[in-house]
Order: C-alpha cells, then sequence, then structure tokens
C-alpha cells in the first residue's frame, strides 16, 4: 500500500499556491483556479488558493516563496525563471512550469535539484498545451519501452502548412496566421523548427531517459517550402507537416525535426490547423496518439491546474537519474527529391547515375513541364541522409539543373 | 509537499503482486512485468515481481492476498473476480482490474469499499486497451470541466463498419472480422452495442463523477445497418462509427451507444479498423483525442502494467464520493433517415407532413430510384427523439413504405 490513504481527508487549509507571472497565461491560471477550487477540493480534500503573485512590478519572491507550498512558473524565458525554480525546489517547495526554453535547456539542472531535494517538478503545459503527453510518457507509459515518438508540436506552423495545402504560397498562409492569431509578429521560433525542438528535446527525454538538449536536435523549419512541393504531396496521396522525431537508431537516439511527407494513413497525417498530435509507437502498444489544440492561454492554465491538482494527490516523483544515450544524428530516412531541370536528353540519365553512385534507391520518378523549366520529382527508398545530401550537392552542380534541389523526408510505413 | 519524497530509494524487498488469472492478458502481463523489472525499479526504487498467481485449477486466494502488496484481477466476468476485489481492499491491498463488466455493473460498491478502506482501485485496461484514456480523465482532466465524450471504444464493431465502408455485406464484413481475430465467434455483446456501453459507462463515471449502471446506457448496435447507409455516407461526406456518448444535457447526464453519421473533419471519422478513440471536449480545453489499438493481450497487459506502476508510485487516489446527476434518455439528434418507398405522386408530401406535425424541420433530401422501391433519404435538424421516433413509427404505417424506416444519428457541427 504505501502511502496510508484514509478516504478524502476534508481539511479547512488551502493549498497554497505562489504563481509568478502574470500574462496571458497566468491570469488565465489564475481564473480557472477560482473557478474550479470547489471542485478540486471535493476530490483532494483541500482547496487550491493563490497566495501570492510576483509580477515585474509587483510583489515580492522571497514572500511567495514562504507563503506557498506550490510555485507555479508563468514568465517563460531562460532568468529570472530558473533562478526561482531552483530557489523554491532548494526551499522543497513542489514545483509546476510551462517554459519550454528553459526545460528543453536546463532540464537537466533542474530535475537534478528535483531529485536532490525530494521535490516534483511537473511540465505538462511545456509541450502541446492541454493534450496531456507529458504525463502519459512519464505514467501511462512507464512500463512501455517506446521505440519512437513522432509529434506535429508547433501549431503556427501546421496551421501555416494547412493553409499552403489548400493554395496559398507560405507568404500569404504566415499573413493568414498572424491575422488569425496563430503567429506572432516575429514568427522566426516557430517557421524555423526552433520552438518544434525544444519541445521535442523534453519527449525525447521523458520517452528515452536520456538527457537531450535543445541544442542537440537538428531542426529545420518550413520556410524553403514551395507550393509546388504540397501539390505533388496531393497528387502523391501525402500530407506535407513539420514532424518531431525522437527514435531509437542503431543503439543510440535520433532526435530531429523537419517537413516530413507523411502517407494518408498516418495518425498525424489528419492533423490540421493549429493542432498538436504525438504519435508513440512501441512494439508492446503498437501505437497511440494523442491530439488536441496546442496553445492558447485557456488550454495551457488547464494543463498548469491539472499539475497543481497532481501534486495535491500526491502523484508524480521526482524524475529518475538520466541514462546516456547516444546521440546520433545521420539516420536513414525514404526522401521526396524535388529539382528544376532544362528538360533535355541525358538529364534523368546523369540525374540517376550520381544517385546510384551514391547507393540511393529509386522508388518513384515523375517529370512533368518541359523546355528550360521542367521538374523532376523522386521518392527514393531509406537512405543515410548523408548519403543522400551528398548525391543531391553533385545534382546541384549540374548545369541543367535551374535551382537548389529540395529533398524532403517521406515516412511511408504503415507501421514500424 | 505533502508526502516526503527524499530522491528515489532503492531497497532490496521487491514489490509483491498477486496475480488472479492467467489467460491471454494475464500470461501476457506475467511476461511483460518480467521484462521491465529492471527499468521499473530503476525509477521507482523498488522491483514488482509476482508473488502468487490464481487460475481456476492452481494456487489460493488467501495465501495469494497474504503474499502480495497489491492485487492484479483478469479473471473477467463478475464472479469470483468481484468478491476477491472486495476482499483484497478490505484487507488493506490496492487493487488492479481490467474488468470493464463488473465495474460497469458493481462500480459504486468496488468504489465505495475502495474509499473506505484507503486503497486505491485501477482500471485503465478496462477502457480502450492501452489508450490512456482512464488516467487522462481522472488526473489531467480533473481541473477541466468536461461537457463532452463521444468514444470508438469497440474495436469489432469498427472494423466491420470499416471493411462496410469498402463494399462488404454486414455478414462479409462479421465474418472477415472473425477470420481475422477481431470478432468472437459469438459476437453478441459487440454488435449489439453492449460492449461499447459498458465503456461508456465507466468512462461517464469518470468524465462526470455520478454514478452510471451499465443497466442506464441506452444501447443500440450495428446489425440492422445495411450496406445503403453506408453507400449514402460516402456521398453525403460523412463517417458511420458505433459512437459512445456522455454528455451534460439540460442539467443532467446522458449516456448512450449507436450508430452515428459523423462529419468528415469530426476527430473520429478517420479512426478505422479495429482502433479505438475518445474525444473528450471541454469548454477550457476544446476537445482532446485519444487514439489507438484497442484491445489485444499485450495492449492490455501494457495498461494493466502502467497502473501497477501508478500505484508504486504513489500517485491515483480512492475515488471521489459520487454526485447524482440526473439521466436524462430523451435527447435531441439530427438524424438521417432512409425510407424505401413506392415512388407515387404525393409520398414526399405525405411523408413531409408527418415529419412537419412532429416539428421535425429537414435539412435535405435525396430520392433515389423509382418505382415500387425508391428510396427517400433525409438529413433533419436537430429533434429530440421520442418526437423523431414517433413520426417515423407514423411514416412506417403508410401502404407506400415499403421496409421499415431506419433512422441513424449525425454529428454535423463543427465544435459545439
Amino acid at each position: 500500500m504505501g502511502v496510508p490513504l484514509r478516504g478524502v481527508q476534508v481539511s479547512a487549509e488551502p493549498f497554497r499556491v505562489g504563481l509568478l507571472g502574470f500574462g496571458t497565461v497566468g491570469s488565465a491560471f489564475a481564473e480557472l483556479l477560482e473557478q474550479r477550487a470547489a471542485e478540486i477540493e471535493r476530490f483532494n480534500g483541500r482547496r487550491p488558493v493563490i497566495s501570492g503573485v510576483l509580477t515585474r512590478t509587483r510583489g515580492s519572491f522571497e514572500e511567495i516563496l514562504e507563503g506557498a507550498e506550490l510555485i507555479v512558473e508563468l514568465i517563460g524565458g531562460i532568468e529570472p525563471a530558473r533562478e526561482y525554480l531552483l530557489r523554491a525546489m532548494r526551499a522543497g517547495k513542489d514545483v509546476v512550469s510551462a517554459n519550454k526554453q528553459l526545460l528543453s535547456q536546463h532540464g537537466e539542472e533542474l530535475f537534478e535539484v528535483a531529485r536532490e531535494h525530494g521535490v516534483r517538478l511537473r511540465f505538462e503545459a511545456a509541450v502541446a498545451g492541454a493534450v496531456p503527453v507529458v504525463r502519459v510518457l512519464e505514467e501511462s507509459l512507464s512500463a512501455t519501452p517506446i521505440d519512437r515518438i513522432h509529434g506535429i508540436v508547433n501549431g503556427t506552423t501546421n496551421y501555416i502548412l494547412t493553409e499552403m495545402t489548400r493554395g496559398l504560397s507560405y507568404a500569404e498562409a504566415l499573413a493568414a496566421a498572424q491575422r488569425s492569431g496563430y503567429a506572432e509578429a516575429d514568427p522566426g521560433d516557430d517557421v524555423s523548427g526552433r520552438d518544434a525542438a525544444a519541445k521535442m528535446a523534453i519527449l525525447a527525454r521523458l520517452a528515452f531517459g536520456s538527457p537531450v538538449h535543445l541544442d542537440d536536435v537538428c531542426y529545420e523549419g518550413i520556410e524553403h517550402l514551395h507550393g509546388d512541393d504540397l501539390e505533388y504531396a496531393r497528387e502523391l496521396g501525402l500530407g506535407l507537416k513539420l514532424v518531431g522525431t525522437a527514435e531509437r537508431r542503431a543503439g543510440g537516439l535520433s532526435v530531429r525535426v523537419h517537413p516530413t511527407f507523411l502517407y494518408s494513413g498516418h495518425p498525424l497525417a489528419s492533423v490540421s490547423g493549429s493542432f498538436n498530435a504525438v504519435t508513440v509507437e512501441s512494439g508492446t502498444i503498437t501505437e497511440i496518439t494523442l491530439s488536441g489544440p496546442g496553445a492558447g492561454g485557456r488550454q495551457t492554465a488547464s494543463a498548469v491546474l491539472g499539475d497543481v491538482v497532481s501534486v495535491m494527490t500526491g502523484g508524480a516523483r521526482p524524475p529518475a537519474p538520466p541514462l546516456a544515450l547516444e546521440l546520433v544524428e545521420d539516420v536513414d530516412s525514404a526522401f521526396y527529391l524535388h529539382m528544376e531541370v532544362a528538360d533535355r536528353p541525358g538529364v534523368l540519365a546523369a540525374v540517376t547515375q550520381v544517385l546510384g553512385e551514391a547507393d540511393v534507391s529509386i522508388k518513384s520518378v515523375v517529370q512533368r513541364g518541359m523546355g528550360e523549366r521542367a521538374r523532376l520529382v523522386m521518392v527514393t527508398h531509406p537512405v543515410l541522409e548523408s548519403r543522400l545530401r551528398t548525391a543531391v550537392a553533385r545534382i546541384g552542380e549540374f548545369d541543367f539543373v535551374r535551382s537548389t534541389p529540395r529533398a524532403i523526408r517521406v515516412i511511408e510505413e504503415e507501421f514500424t
């Protein structure tokens, strides 16, 4: 039995939550906590209350820390969020954070301090908003050896790609996303893949138990995609998504983010608009998929409150000490290749010879158009990325090539 | 902080699990536990071991109970599973079960005893196999007021409907399901909707906190569906699924299972084959969807082991005392109506007059074929089911009607 539980104790003493940050998410969290306090008390015997709020202009961290049992950090960014979380844990307080930057860059330090001081560190809201992927990886699947995770973990880029699938150009789709509030005025970290890379670093740590820093994640964004690629995707019956992947490869671990063609039956292929989704694959369970709205103040607030409740119920432990899997950068994938070429005799032969010499095996070829700007599209069988890149660079040097060839990964298999 | 946690304690003492039942799931569970024991110890400080196994022919329940800290019940059915679980909890042991029959018919008794004795009762595997919907409803969403759940929670019927969508008749699709091992020789509880009803009773209890007995769930199966209905579904851009619904309605709770047309963008519309999926809707989070393989020995075993780990980590509490929402049986839905009629002047007028008198408002009409066996297909606006049924019964009495009219619910809205 472990911990003695004698029914639910109804106690007069509230559960005191110190809140750091009062922006969109912070204020939504405070409001939701107030709304749900009675129901949470009914289930858990104690009523959560906000015992103090720290903003840029008011509140004292020391006083909030003193008066709270749990600290919720919704400031974002590295400092002072990192310092506050470390100090709270060193003072023996449990902490909840929604801070993906911090967790993907200083996760091991935070985990280590949580372990040392025997406190809980919860961060469901750092990845995929209210979609409970952090919890599921931590808890349900602790009994299941995970082989691979695929995730659409950035709503902005998924929104843009969905609009591009409807025929908009990248620039038009980005503008639409900005108008609808799905993209920031500066969408840099979203469209470059860096935001998704931070989230994949966090998920990979949970799924495989091995430290993964944001800097360990290879990422590629969506800025270089053309309407052409989406058009071919439709023709080939594939979806084009910005996919994060974390998987065991050759005894090590590969974590990466890049545009990816998915066969239409893949669970991520039908995820549209600003939604997020994560597919967890395992020999034991085949695969499960979790999907839902990725971000938004209320969704994030709901995930944060879920973490608070989880601490109140006594679930969740300090993270286990890390394993150390080697990070593998060069992995094999099937690729889609898009080349603009002058339509002359010998072009296809020259291209296929270069690919053949690099041991790249071709699965299908489509040639379209004619004259100086014909397009040659190929899908390859799985090949080591470095080998493919070398071949593509050589192809790019031919005088009949009219623009830089584009290579995009393809996930074709039903299940693996 | 509540419970003191000083890092992970590595103790020499194993965590003793008593196993009741050693069929497909029981043996898969024992094997998986053995495989994962070292990893679980690394995370939780104690190594789980099977301290005793009870089958029909060997083992003593008393000795197993005495020697175990936790009892896993994988016998199935009502007795003796119920008696064993009650005795285990009364002896202060935590319990894990995969028994949907028992939980949907004696859930309140089990919850009450768990509360009284301060023990944990976990049952992730009772619904949707390794898809962690029980955990998510219990934990992540405890902070979120849920409005509605839709679920495809029976893999057999989803497999059959998927095959019917490909053009097979009901009988052919059932035979295919039996050959592939997705349907039992006696598929009664699956195709009648009763199995799904049991699972929806369990999910409704978790989502809304109010007792729901299997007998409280209105259910309808798939045996009466025709290839025709699937054909119209395709034409109308709808999917046809056996959907379980639990939702707040008019201050009460409606829990039901029936064939349902879903618009193509609904997260459940693309769930195919034997997969299960559950969509949870809430004003706070919009909706999240969990999907994956519904059943299978390994998947179920994985969910059971996840529950064991969850008890080991000290998460999960005895269930809260029940609320008492009134169960509402008669709710409004949009309907698809399929009528075989003799194609004569005045038929459409007579049908629409009956519908009009019952205040059923028609959204679209398709008439096809001619002569003695024309088909008239209508989709209505939302209408109270009792009202629709009365009108359909009256229509069935006309002499120009050639077979019993069929009415199937339609979920049209994007989000509600």
